[in-house]
């Protein structure tokens, strides 16, 4: 079956990787009329996947990712109609130049090809990842979390005959429906038919993917963030970034979880700060000195230093430098994002240089690390490793190269 | 042991991120220097190596690449001297755009960090590889063929003096000694402390890395690389752009291996062709059709439109159109370079749009395909995968960005 699925995807790969722009944005905004006219029959089949996750006693906050309303499957639909109104990446050829023996040698921007999505039980990313694989030219193979399987049927039913009607492969898009491990074992090996694989779920899903595939994967990840209020640091300013950082939604890895402090600060910085974070019952796990200054702080643990809690939960230790705080950082962050809040010039440099992660910011909240605040227009994910993508992927990070070389008559000498 | 390789490397990496191009460039230099000075030591090491392959039976191609001389090691010492001289990529700034709401956001050029890379019994890869991942800021784990180890040992000594000399941390370079297969496979797993693992050698070795790494790997690949001659190709040019691909030099990636003539010019073509293929003796295989025109042609079996010959054989096969070219193509080749030979204005578009491959030429030999005729001044290797680098890699396949940000107080709605 999963052989089938992966020809089927690599024969469609050829249709789709030359699709005018028109025709790709006529698609997605027929997909994006089906979908809201189908509502009915999706909610239906969703209510299916509802009730038997209820059965299984689902947790509430897994429940309601799972949920789909009218409003949600309009939400889908509204993506797809923003992607077709994107510029189209593909086809753009970057830098060409003429060599010495004459010949013209450029990089031109192409579909990866296949790409394979992993994902829990969610089934807005069934649409929204067909969205992006196919304005990029791509063929998507969709592997969703086995609680969310009637809903993602619905939704792949419907965006296939979409295609159909505006007259292009309906194998754009396929959807594993055998939801078993071996089978999600079996799909990480296809690397014959799929380019690059995208888990997108938590921690303990990517962990597993990296593991086994044998196909390259982009590994989108968890945010340990940090924001360092340095000794110079604007307090008002540091407390309001830190406050927006851990509270302005906290189940997102580019929230922050951890905040060092210079010592010479924490003691005027930290009531400045506790005053704002009280508003969200905010918990605070200090090291020695913040539990000094601090008597509500909780001491933390070795293992706070690393922790994404996605949580009312911030761990705070003093710092005696920015080197220190840099050294810190390296040690314990995700590779992320993670912010100086600073007045100095040096400080703010060394930060941005050394410290090895995704985004690095200077007096600026870490919530900003998001394709659509980046300008991208849409977002497959935050890539934490360093191949290929790092940071917000846009629809670029879908594409790759090819060399395309003009000559007349030229051989090596 | 290889746990504390990898705690170097990352301990290593801090240090080199941030090196000024002018240490660095100084330190290439002090080792060609020492290189050269040492070149007695490392033709002892390295005649310790050739005598065990030498009783192990080696065969003669493979102990030609295992020998060093005075000229080779002078050439490795060449090679370093080069790369000093390029610019460093580290540190650019890609791109700053200010947002609406009055960020900054650039992507800055950095290491990938560390770099692991598994090769053959090739002493001279040594040098190279740690040349090209130092200039660009990059730690390197070496694991080099077993063959090697006396030669690879006597290098890298050398070497890591050289660092220690410009003040540099040794361990920028670190070779593993230990060549088991048990060790070889278990560093392919140290995905916590190596950022990217690139073999270079034959293809029963990138395939064994691309199965088991839970490293994000580079495939530098194999060439199984077509030249499609149309029925408006000038044929001379078609016949000089053949005999260059396939006999400049037999051993290479971006050699032909399978010729592709349109049915209507075959009789003409293939007499041109074979008066100048017979001056090195290129055994051809062909189709039904070719073997009526050259009765001197072996027919051609299934397995031969897919092979890499690396050696004076040609598959070659009849063609109706360019589409079944294309298709052709796309089947049997190894996504490296392929090349049309025309006249015809629409056919050399369609093939440039249609052929997935890293390199697609009209009218120019495969064998461009190459980081220094492409203008890099460096190759890593040529990717045949499309995740990160695809074709030539110069300097910049060994580096990554990462976005910085200058605010001043922003926070998210």
């Amino acid at each position: 079956m999963l052989e089938q699925i992966g020809k089927n995807a690599k024969q469609a790969e050829t249709e789709l990787r030359n699709l005018a722009a028109a025709v790709k944005n006529k698609a997605l905004r027929q997909a994006a009329d089906d979908l809201t006219a189908s509502s009915a029959v999706i909610l239906q089949e969703n209510a299916k996947d509802i009730q038997k996750a209820k059965e299984n006693h689902m947790p509430e906050g897994l429940l309601d990712r799972l949920k789909l309303t009218e409003q949600r499957i309009q939400a889908m639909a509204e993506g797809l109609y923003q992607l077709a109104d994107l510029e189209d990446p593909i086809g753009e050829v970057l830098g060409m130049k003429k060599r010495p023996n004459g010949l013209m040698i450029g990089q031109k921007r192409v579909p990866l090809g296949v790409v394979g999505i992993i994902y829990e039980a969610r089934p807005n990313v069934t649409a929204d990842a067909f969205g992006l694989c196919f304005k990029t030219g791509n063929a998507v193979i969709l592997k969703g979390g086995s609680d969310a399987l009637f809903s993602n049927q619905a939704i792949v039913k419907c965006i296939r005959k979409s295609l159909q009607k505006a007259q292009v492969t309906p194998d754009a898009i396929q959807l594993i429906t055998d939801t078993s491990r071996a089978t999600a074992a079996a799909f990480m090996k296809l690397h014959q038919y799929v380019d690059v694989l995208i888990p997108r779920g938590g921690a303990g899903l990517i962990r597993a993917v990296v593991e086994q595939s044998t196909i390259p994967v982009i590994e989108t990840g968890t945010g340990n963030c940090h924001i360092f209020v340095d000794e110079s640091a604007d307090l008002t300013m540091a407390a309001d970034i830190v406050y927006n950082a851990k509270t302005q939604r906290i189940g997102v890895c580019n929230a922050c979880e951890s905040l060092l402090i210079h010592e010479t600060i924490a003691d005027v910085f930290l009531p400045l700060l506790t005053d704002k974070l009280r508003e969200k019952n905010v918990e605070l796990r200090g090291d020695a000195a913040v539990c000094k200054i601090l008597p509500e702080a909780v001491p933390a643990a070795e293992e706070d230093w690393g922790k994404e809690y996605l949580d009312y939960i911030l761990s705070v230790k003093t710092i005696s430098s920015v080197e220190q705080a840099i050294a810190h950082i390296n040690r314990y962050n995700t590779k992320h994002s993670d912010a100086i809040i600073t007045k100095d010039y040096e400080n703010a440099q060394k930060f941005l240089d050394q410290v090895d992660a995704a985004a690095v910011y200077v007096n600026a909240s870490t919530r900003f690390t998001d394709g659509f605040e980046f300008g991208y227009g849409a977002e497959i994910g935050i890539s934490t490793q360093k191949l290929h993508a790092r940071g917000p992927m846009g629809l670029e990070a879908l594409t790759t190269t090819k060399y395309i070389i003009y000559g007349n008559g030229q051989v090596r000498p």
